[in-house]
């Protein structure tokens, strides 16, 4: 449990990989995908459950955290790990993309950010030395440079403009990074928004610098599928090999499967809880909408050939019913029922990469969805 | 798993009883204390944790679930057992409560009542015949007579007017109790507010009738807790003792102990559900408000002497920051850690009871409570 940060490729099929990735708090096979564990917990799963649906490694959001109920406070207590009672390994974003998707008030300049705080108004500054400062203090297996994060579609200029602070700030992270603890891994983030190049000169000037692993950040931002496929399909090949790479905030099961394709290795996305909360189901038969009237005298689970025992367990007639009548259970077993699915996806990938057939695997799974929901009774 | 209804005395200490209920899915050793499980779901916690509090048997609500989903269906599905997936026992209300309390435009008369749904506006009739049916197919292993239940303070022709109304119902579930497969139970319910003479008729009165068990309805309905008291004073001894006396809808725990000490056995209430959710914590050390400053930067577990692991796993400071930032998992957490509080609570009194050493029990308890809670660090 105290082995230093290492990445191993272990299998590939094309451009598809398998490895594993070593942390201070055991491994993570991959591709992974990371519940998000926005603020010190992933919502509505306790760690007991959220192991049982096959997760090894969860996200933390540095910016949630900072702000509430501080980093100063984590660390008195212990380190996020055990203040939120998960020994496995725990990734942090910097908190560049909260602190443009949810503050006001933003002033960036090479320094870092100004921002106004989202829940009491009060200014607070975030610079690349505080944000590792930060991920240090919570204890992360795996920190991550301080970026500036845009949406889509933006000026080449702007695109650019960004791409280069977050550049600047990498170089200063990584220094910052040398009085980190060691064992635990730093991250670069490409930039560059869809522009090929931009991405390609942001990719090769962090393969200088010198990361543990790489993030590709930027992306799901409002564009299109393609688009933002477009992008990891010609920056992926640009990473070391050895390093695991890492596509931000990404996304539906379809998004994962093209994205393992095209060689990424790391995932996050809050879809699978917060579609659970609203009563929407990833499955093998796509999506399904428990508040579709057609579940409601349905005594079959949501898929009986589950490992996952809510999954097989509870009726779409009782699920159905807590979405309908608002109850805390339905949110709960919705959001592990869908993290479930996720990481029986990824281990199919897995499996799939191992004996190289990721594409009849990937054409099998998509098969199943295209099929739809199992007939109604 | 599949006995008729019995119950046992098993020991006494002065007015405090033991004892044992058996019913066709196991047993419940009493004085016992059932979580309410209102929409076919303790409101935030699997049955797997409700199992881990302690609990041995479930309320559930008449009312709320002829609405939605529905008594009908669930009887298609297989029952409330099967639906909510809690194989032990069950007991449900009659509807009679929140039908006072939640709907509007009742209409009372002999037949029963007529109320408009809280939920769709919809014209809804309950009738004592009704409410047994409902209860039948939702495979109540102990299910109530329908009643009025007036809130206090009250005229006493109002109250005498409501307690012979109940009376009457009662005659009519007890006979169409007969059609409901054998082996399960059925409550009377004595009402007649705060008037000792109108409690003691109608005891007399549903003695005669016969019942499984005896209920104890129209308390705490804004009365204090010495007028409850009073009423529970006089009323328990004139029930038969070979019977379950259940106190409806009470109460904090300091109402438990005195209840328990006039010869009670059964309770149920949404104080420690709802206070959970809200951040207040029932503990051997008194109500602990997570929201209190002082609980910030305290490593502490709630309890670290208790049983429930989240209980005396989870710090003082993490769970207050779970409240805080208003995460489901705080609601989780608490919801199980005060249901695992009253259930240890009872498991005390049960075994003060073996011992007699009741007294002694209820002092110790309530010294501990006043001693408050542990001083900060």
């Amino acid at each position: 449990m105290s082995a230093p940060f290492s990445f191993r490729l272990l299998s590939t099929d094309a451009a598809a990989r398998h490895g594993e990735i070593v942390t201070p708090h055991g491994a993570v096979q991959t591709p992974a995908f990371m519940p998000v564990g926005t603020q010190a917990t992933v919502k509505g799963i306790t760690v007991d459950e959220l192991r049982r649906t096959g997760a090894d490694i969860v996200l933390g959001n540095t910016y949630h955290l900072m702000l509430r109920p501080g980093a100063e406070r984590i660390a008195a207590l212990g380190g996020l790990h055990k203040f939120m009672n998960w020994d496995g390994p725990i990734l942090t974003d910097s908190g560049g993309f909260q602190v443009m998707s949810l503050s006001e008030l933003r002033k960036i300049n090479d320094q870092g950010v100004i921002f106004r705080s989202h829940i009491d108004g009060e200014m607070v500054q975030l610079s690349p030395e505080r944000a590792i400062d930060i991920q240090s203090l919570l204890g992360a297996d795996i920190a991550k440079q301080l970026d500036e994060c845009i949406k889509l579609p933006n000026p080449r200029v702007e695109i650019e403009r960004a791409m280069r602070l977050s550049l600047g700030w990498a170089e200063r992270c990584k220094r910052a990074f040398e009085a980190v603890p060691a064992g635990r891994a730093l991250f670069g983030i490409v930039q560059g928004g869809d522009d090929l190049a931009l991405r390609a000169e942001s990719a090769r000037a962090l393969t200088g610098i010198g990361f543990h692993g790489y993030a590709i950040g930027g992306l799901a931002v409002g564009e299109p599928q393609h688009a933002m496929l477009k992008v990891v399909e010609e920056t992926a090949p640009q990473l070391p090999a050895d390093r695991p790479r890492y596509l931000m905030g990404v996304g539906t099961p379809d998004d994962l499967i093209e994205a393992v394709k095209r060689g990424i290795d790391m995932f996050d996305c809050v879809l699978p809880t917060r579609n659970g909360r609203h009563g929407a189901v990833f499955s093998r038969f796509g999506v399904i909408n428990l508040v579709n009237a057609r579940h409601r005298d349905d005594p079959r689970p949501i898929d009986e050939a589950s490992a996952h025992e809510p999954t097989r367990t509870y009726s779409r007639a009782y699920l159905s019913h807590l979405v309908r009548v608002n109850e805390l259970l339905g949110q709960m077993l919705l959001s592990a029922i869908n993290l479930a699915y996720y990481q029986n996806l990824m281990a199919g990938m897995r499996e799939a990469i191992v004996q190289r057939r990721f594409d009849q695997f990937c054409a099998a799974t998509r098969e199943g969805w295209s099929r739809g929901d199992i007939p109604q009774l």
